[in-house]
């Protein structure tokens, strides 16, 4: 049996009731945090040429656009709310295929369960499917295999495939139009990370749900492709991949990848509005400020220990832009002395130039930290006062991730933050919490989707 | 400076002028041809699957649907009309790329020319900009490297760029915004060998000229990409080829790639619809019978001696259906016996399966012919007669082949064919060959673009 086929037999053959509870409380969360994420990145420049595109092709006025409001085809929808959660880096992360996870698929359920009237139940059901393909791609592809470190984005590669298993079966696609539908996504997945730091990173997130929704419509209309196309000699994986372990692919939702308690493994979700590779350091610093009483102007320096790998992505030590201090570990502890946090306000443009910002932040030195592992993503941070007092912390695990995750308040406030962020009346926030913490009783997603729009 | 911008140099600063006459009016007859062969492939069975999906997604009424008729978008215009133009195999091919030239830009060129208003010189312009773009990665990554024998359909990620080539000029993009187009389509680009024989063959030829329209519209909305897309270290180049020659893409239009004569550099447009593998199989047979008087209740046996390397690709010794008999060196000197020719009334599935036609074909023997080469793609075929006669001829260079061209009655002949295949009136067709033939003259295309449709 061809990978498009086994695939489409977990497709078609999963119901909702066949998914635990603990897995469905996890993908409600995951939904309600990405399009949180997605409601701010709506906010952001980026959306200026994605609108001026949808614009220029239009399309049927099918699914809204979140955030901004309005609605466009389906397809369009996908992409646009795909870049949008994407854009602010905010968006969950899964080690396993070094990826985001929920940004590849949520948009393109909403996007499709908006035009068909899916209930809450099709909604969980098409979110846990598109994650755990992900999952078992990205265990054959990138924990056993070279796909991502030769350069390939999974976010959009593997996202792509999960996008397509959730929108086939949103589409209620037969076993047979499903295997279709991975091999059309095959045949538009791509995508590398040289594209990291320019709008691009966002356009994987979202062509990996448009390519899933389009390989759903395409397959549901009598569209074929070759159901060997990721294991033949000219397919796929190949291309992709000079390592592999295609036997990781077996076994789906045995146990469910959602259900991973490990940080390597499992979905993390973010605090704070900046890269994952050093997780910790906020948080870290925010411990050290409560336990000692520490303020800004005490401090003499800050040393920030991480690990070796990250000071690769971690390339901004003195970042003058938001973007760039999304990737500064120097940034984040020293917004954090001075604000006490790091949220979306903490990491414009305006206030990454104030002057006692880059003055603090030159008081902090990051070095690569050779006990700090992956599977900890541990950050040790040492505060040295002007009075010659110092004190340390290692911290682990950072906050959101799976092993040390947000509570529902926790979520329920950066969602809030997100919404305001995006200009979403507070009543209509609060009414969207609502209904995506109940989710599997919902009925149709109309309301639901209003209430995520400015 | 980056590739990205020495495209964009290239692209920004080539004018109509510039352009030699003879490569014009080579430019000329591949724009009919390649029109020719979308108004054909629009009748094809493949048409209901994407015409589902653009009914399902909907756009702006902007650009013509060929053959079919009807407006859709720029972007859905040029998947569509792209996926009709390579659906029959019909359509011109360049080995400098291994690929299909024509049928990955001219449906974005049209496209956009319609929505914009573009005259018939800029229409030229763009073609040959596109045309350029191709032979230079071709050189780079196909003919100095590896990419095509990886196993990706250069059709589909070449393609993409010179789409990208030509939609950016017709849009009068800057030098800057049009670097950042080429770096959105190398985040799309894709496509591989796998899906030979499925729908997604010319579902990749779509997606060239979509990629290409996109990644213009975007970059002339503030889209930005990396202009690094293709050298950097986890940039595309590096993920699609093992080997390549970066040098080789200096020196754009000095000379023009549109001028090469040879079988392996040229463009060749086809005088069969049928895989170009084995070119001149029907020929050859045209002429024995021509010289002979041979006729089909005469033959004993036929021989046909193919290059090695193209046995790998005519894979089908019997075939069921037209489609297999596309890539059957048994069936077209079998067919051509019979019926005198090899046009598209002669490889539907129902003249396939006649008796007669396998029964003839059961008398040919197709053998791998170490003598030929690919830069002749010779075929050496000898024709036995139920008398013990037999009469031997080496076929080359194929007629529609660069260095043995098809003539311009027998273009508008093609045309003619194509045009009453897709249900275009004679009289639609007439029109469209005369502004086609004189395309320099032409204002706008809206008057052309309806000559193409039934």
């Amino acid at each position: 049996m061809y990978l498009t086929e086994k695939f489409a037999k977990l497709v078609t053959g999963t119901r909702y009731v066949d998914i635990p509870a603990a897995a469905r409380a996890k993908a409600k969360e995951c939904i309600l945090d990405c399009l949180g994420c997605a409601i701010a990145g709506s906010a952001e420049p980026i959306s200026a040429p994605v609108g001026r595109y949808l614009d220029a092709v239009g399309g049927h006025a099918q699914s809204t656009l979140i955030g901004i409001g309005g609605k466009t085809s389906v397809t369009n929808a996908a992409l646009a709310n795909g870049v949008f959660g994407h854009v602010l880096d905010y968006d969950d992360t899964n080690q396993i295929f070094i990826g985001h996870g929920s940004v590849v698929i949520v948009p393109a359920i909403f996007a499709l369960a908006e035009k068909l009237g899916s209930s809450g139940e099709d909604i969980i059901t098409a979110y846990m499917l598109g994650t755990e393909v992900q999952w078992k791609l990205g265990e054959a592809l990138v924990a056993c295999g070279d796909h991502y470190s030769k350069g390939w984005h999974s976010t959009c590669t593997i996202g792509a495939f999960g996008a397509t298993a959730s929108a086939a079966k949103l589409t209620g696609l037969t076993a047979e139009q499903t295997a279709y539908a991975f091999g059309i996504a095959a045949s538009e997945a791509g995508g590398f990370q040289e594209q990291f730091g320019t709008h691009c990173k966002a356009f994987h997130a979202g062509r990996a749900n448009e390519i899933g929704v389009r390989a759903a419509l395409l397959a549901k209309g009598g569209f074929t492709s070759a159901k060997s196309a990721f294991e033949g000699n000219v397919g796929f994986l190949k291309l992709v991949a000079d390592k592999h372990d295609l036997s990781k692919i077996d076994n789906f939702g045995a146990p469910w990848g959602i259900l991973e308690k490990t940080f390597g493994r499992g979905i993390n979700l973010k605090a704070h509005p900046v890269c994952a590779s050093a997780l910790g350091a906020v948080e870290g610093m925010q411990s050290l400020m409560q336990k000692h009483g520490i303020g800004a102007d005490d401090v003499e320096r800050i040393e920030c220990g991480v690990r070796p790998h990250s000071l690769n992505i971690l390339m901004y030590h003195a970042p003058k832009t938001g973007l760039e201090a999304k990737f500064s570990a120097e940034y984040w502890p020293a917004i954090t002395l001075l604000r006490g946090r790091l949220g979306l306000r903490e990491i414009t443009d305006d206030v990454v130039a104030q002057p006692a910002v880059q003055a603090l932040m030159r008081k902090v030195k990051v070095y690569p930290d050779p006990t700090v592992e992956l599977a900890t993503a541990r950050v040790n941070i040492k505060v040295t006062l002007k009075d010659g007092r110092s004190f340390s912390e290692g911290y682990y695990p950072a906050k959101g991730a799976t092993d040390n995750p947000l509570t529902q308040a926790e979520l329920v406030e950066k969602f809030n933050e997100c919404a305001q962020w995006g200009g979403v009346p507070p009543e209509k926030a609060r009414r969207a919490v609502d209904v995506l913490l109940d989710l599997e009783r919902m009925g149709r997603p109309d309301e639901l989707m209003n209430s995520l729009t400015a």
